[in-house]
């Protein structure tokens, strides 16, 4: 089955200085994942447009799917659509639809259009904006050598209401697919212990991805959570490809006496 | 003021696929960041030898120090240093100090050294071991072409202790600063409306970072974080370098009226 790549590059110096913790990352992540999408990289960059090209290049190349966010604000180091325009060889032009929305934002407040304002309705030639529900700067979505390029705002809130809006619009990209995740907690047994047998259960499901988390200490108080991600068509064939497996570890495990 | 530029590589497709967040990147980028280092990068990859070999290279290629977390445990999809040591044109050897850290771990529960077990004591060739002092796989510390490749366990509380003892094993590279960052909170103004206040402000200190960081809605009630980071060589000099910005920027909203 054809799953598309999907790239995510969050932009912030605030992320590479450590200042937040990048649940952005994570949350678009997840919404690709469950619709279908192989996340490849996850990729955080300051506001520097040579390296946002750069990247923005580099993922072009290797992804179906690219998600950004951060850098669509008012301010000057809000860089992230003059970084696609320059790396799609676009230009960076006034979207008249983007502008009302700005606008509207605004107005409701009898605020004018100032520059800084104004800047946020700029987007990279042939991009559709993408209305932010909750905020001013509206997102872009634009497809370019073959890449669907979405762009967000880095407030976590307002990317969150507008990241299935953006999805939404290129629902066609992502496979008639089910995913389903099946978790057990595994207590008392050292990681490095359940490690063969984890192996020998995951050849049950061959396409699953299976994976460990230690959670206590390795021998103290050893608790493992084992979680199995699968996908299918159907819904009833995902979970029961991660059961499968789960059920061949709980034998594996009552075999080890455990 | 040279300042080392560092890359921070988190590997593990529990990140790719949003399962868990991200907090190691963000741990670490503060740790470099106040040490005096340039956090140029932070890239989240999957357990694949490839992906890992690409970034670890391109990594290589562009930073002083290159920290990365995960893939340094005993299952099979743990390969962070197989894929370091073939990034390196190195080989993965049985490090006898590193073998004796994983027996004396194991053997205080009198449990004997596994196949799985033994595994964590491979590093590339030339790498020095970096003792857990909470679970049972060292983390590496290798010299390749010119970059300090630090490789430390994904579980938190395990890269978290030993990160400090890796740091200071390199400390002659990090230069002598002091990191200091001010902040401020304004409520009731724009972010839009802050933006060229802020942009006139920074200029007292063009060396430092500044940055709005919108916590309210944009319009109804805006609350603006700003915060100043500043280096210089004394600590009092940071500090006054900062202040400077504050302060400016205290004056600026006055004669706005706020």
């Amino acid at each position: 089955m054809y799953r598309p790549r999907a790239w995510i590059i969050t932009i912030g110096y605030e992320l590479l200085i450590g200042r937040i913790v990048n649940t952005n990352a994570s949350h678009i992540a997840r919404e690709l994942t469950l619709r279908g999408a192989i996340v490849d990289r996850i990729i955080d960059v300051g506001d520097s447009i040579d390296d946002i090209v750069n990247e923005v290049r580099r993922g072009i190349s290797r992804a179906d799917i690219l998600v950004t966010t951060g850098g669509l604000g008012p301010t000057d180091d809000d860089k992230t659509l003059e970084a696609i325009a320059a790396a799609t060889n676009r230009a960076l032009v006034l979207n008249e639809k983007a502008l009302r929305m700005v606008n509207e934002f605004y107005s409701r407040k009898q605020l004018q259009l100032t520059r800084e304002r104004v800047k946020m309705a700029y987007l990279p030639a042939g991009a559709i904006p993408i209305p932010n529900p909750v905020g001013a700067a509206p997102g872009s979505l634009l497809f370019a050598d073959g890449t669907y390029i979405i762009s967000l705002p880095g407030v976590p809130r307002e990317m969150e209401a507008m990241l299935p809006l953006a999805l939404d619009k290129i629902q066609h990209v992502f496979p008639e697919i089910c995913i389903r995740e099946l978790g057990k907690e595994i207590k008392g047994i050292p990681e490095s212990s359940l490690a063969p047998l984890l192996r020998r259960a995951s050849k049950k499901c061959p396409d699953c991805y299976v994976k460990s988390h230690p959670k206590g200490h390795e021998l103290e108080k050893p608790i493992i959570d084992v979680k199995v991600l699968a996908s299918a068509e159907k819904c009833e064939e995902a979970e029961r490809k991660a059961r499968l497996v789960l059920e061949e570890l709980d034998r594996l495990l009552a075999g080890a006496g455990k």
